[in-house]
């Protein structure tokens, strides 16, 4: 789950080209601890935060939040809920307008932004919801420019994910902030990831199935990646464990051996970096949005004739008639 | 989650059409909790049980296993491996056939069921998991039926939802089981329920959102179900809490109030059962595997009434300039 969540969240990342992504998943997650997971594997990926405020307090970090639909509408206007709003989070207020009219919300919002002024504060953002979000960032910062509000950030949310930010920043959505949720949470349009572990020695002896469409490779393996002179990941040679290092990377470590841990644990940041890092080392067609990627993985020729010699033996063994017990 | 799962899981049922359904999610489910909740919303739906032992102690839902891969594998000879597992389990002996080969899979598999028949047991049955599942389960059937095995229910798992077996089960495929994961487990093709709780009134002021393409329905509400001669659904209405019954059931009910549970917990079984009522209520388009289902839903008058006169009168005072501060 995790895998699947902080790939569908870097893709995301990727696509809102520098904007602050939040993450907004939790309600739709399919239960709480997938709810934090979600919320720990997108700011690894390199989320800012997330609206889950138990991840903020297990795994410390960052929070946000912004009013909802029924804070507005539980005031007799939305303006009140705005003021309101405003004194109660006077320092991080990020007014939702898009309740009755994303414009009118939005004029509401400037009033309330010279009276935060006029106190010495200011308000942060305000939060689209709804609509075409295109048009209407584009109208929400005209107006807040017009009024003297142009540091106050532009939010959308709303069904978002790494395809509809692609499009919406192509199509010229002046956005600065985006929660990203249910999609993203539940990683919509790729639920599951179609891994399992199998057995490939036992008692010193290689194994594998040869089940149609799902046969295993044999024996304890090693990856290795190559890289170009720039930096960047050009493929992996898949091999056995203890073969020659084809002067590469070795991407498998031991770390657990006899229930201990073998490296220290490591903070969230150390691990947002290095996720950081190496997907700057990724080849520019592996993070694009819409194109199907091609990495090439080759397999060493040991492993092959590993693989070959205990394939042959086992169908042989397997189909004779004492194997059948005939 | 529970309803998305149940739902799913009701839709396998009905491809089905009366083999036996066993929940294998369990590795694919978004985290411990969400599987939990898909064994249970699975049997609730009509499933047989459950591969998950910790739902079965928690649930005290029927445990189902069969042996993995990684068992036959472990042992020098399939042979081998299948006359250990009879030994272990006598009683509930389902033999994964498909490791190596699943006909000479089969076949060995015959010969342990002549062993344990020798010994007073008898063989439950074999699991296919890979290959064409339709062509292999008739020639299973027939090597069983051949051998005096006609009675070893024949088992397939392997990528399988409502679309899947309703297919095999349309080209022939001789199944008595299906172990189902994955695709049920995280709901593959639907993975959330786009639903949220709308306030709807608040200190006795009617409410609603006008969101563009979001805009709730105001008001406390009740639906009125109403069926057909022979007792099948044909359509609900909408209304206000408090309307006229329309002679028809009211489906909302207080089940907690003040904190305090109206009703007894009910049993699984209970739960189960009407589940299985109710679905038999269904018009048959709504059970149907690939048709778009139609379920007419009306809105009762007094319900319209109320929804354009809050509109306007929010409408109207959203927008006047005292209530955008100008």
């Amino acid at each position: 789950l995790e895998t699947l969540i902080a790939t569908k969240a870097a893709r995301c990342v990727e696509a809102a080209r520098g904007r602050t992504l939040v993450d907004f998943a939790l309600r739709r997650t399919h239960g709480f601890d997938a709810g934090l997971a979600c919320a720990r594997s997108s700011y690894l990926a390199g989320f800012q935060g997330s609206s889950n405020v138990l991840a903020g307090q297990v795994f410390g970090l960052p929070v946000y939040g912004t009013m909802a639909h029924s804070y507005v509408t539980s005031f007799p206007s939305e303006l009140e809920a705005f003021r309101a709003y405003a004194r109660l989070y006077p320092d991080q207020t990020v007014l939702l307008v898009d309740t009755y009219d994303t414009l009118c919300g939005t004029a509401k919002a400037i009033v309330v932004a010279r009276e935060l002024a006029a106190a010495g504060r200011r308000l942060r953002g305000v939060r689209l919801d709804s609509g075409d979000l295109v048009e209407l960032s584009k109208k929400v910062r005209q107006l807040l420019r017009q009024n003297d509000c142009g540091e106050v950030a532009v939010m959308v949310s709303g069904n978002l994910d790494e395809f509809r930010l692609d499009q919406l920043l192509h199509d010229g959505a002046e956005i600065d902030v985006a929660g990203v949720g249910t999609r993203m949470g539940v990683s919509a349009d790729a639920p599951y990831l179609d891994m399992a572990y199998k057995m490939v020695e036992y008692a010193g002896r290689p194994i594998l199935k040869l089940s149609p469409g799902k046969v295993s490779w044999v024996g304890p393996k090693q990856i290795w990646r190559h890289y170009d002179d720039s930096g960047r990941m050009r493929g992996d040679t898949l091999g056995l464990a203890g073969e020659a290092d084809f002067s590469a990377d070795a991407l498998l470590h031991t770390v657990m051996q006899d229930g201990v841990r073998m490296q220290p644990r490591e903070s969230l940041a150390v691990i947002r970096e290095r996720c950081r890092l190496e997907r700057a080392k990724l080849p520019e067609s592996l993070r694009a949005i819409r194109v199907k990627p091609h990495y090439p993985v080759t397999v060493s020729e040991r492993l092959q004739d590993l693989q070959a010699r205990t394939r042959n033996q086992k169908l042989v063994a397997e189909n004779e008639p004492s194997a059948r017990g005939d």
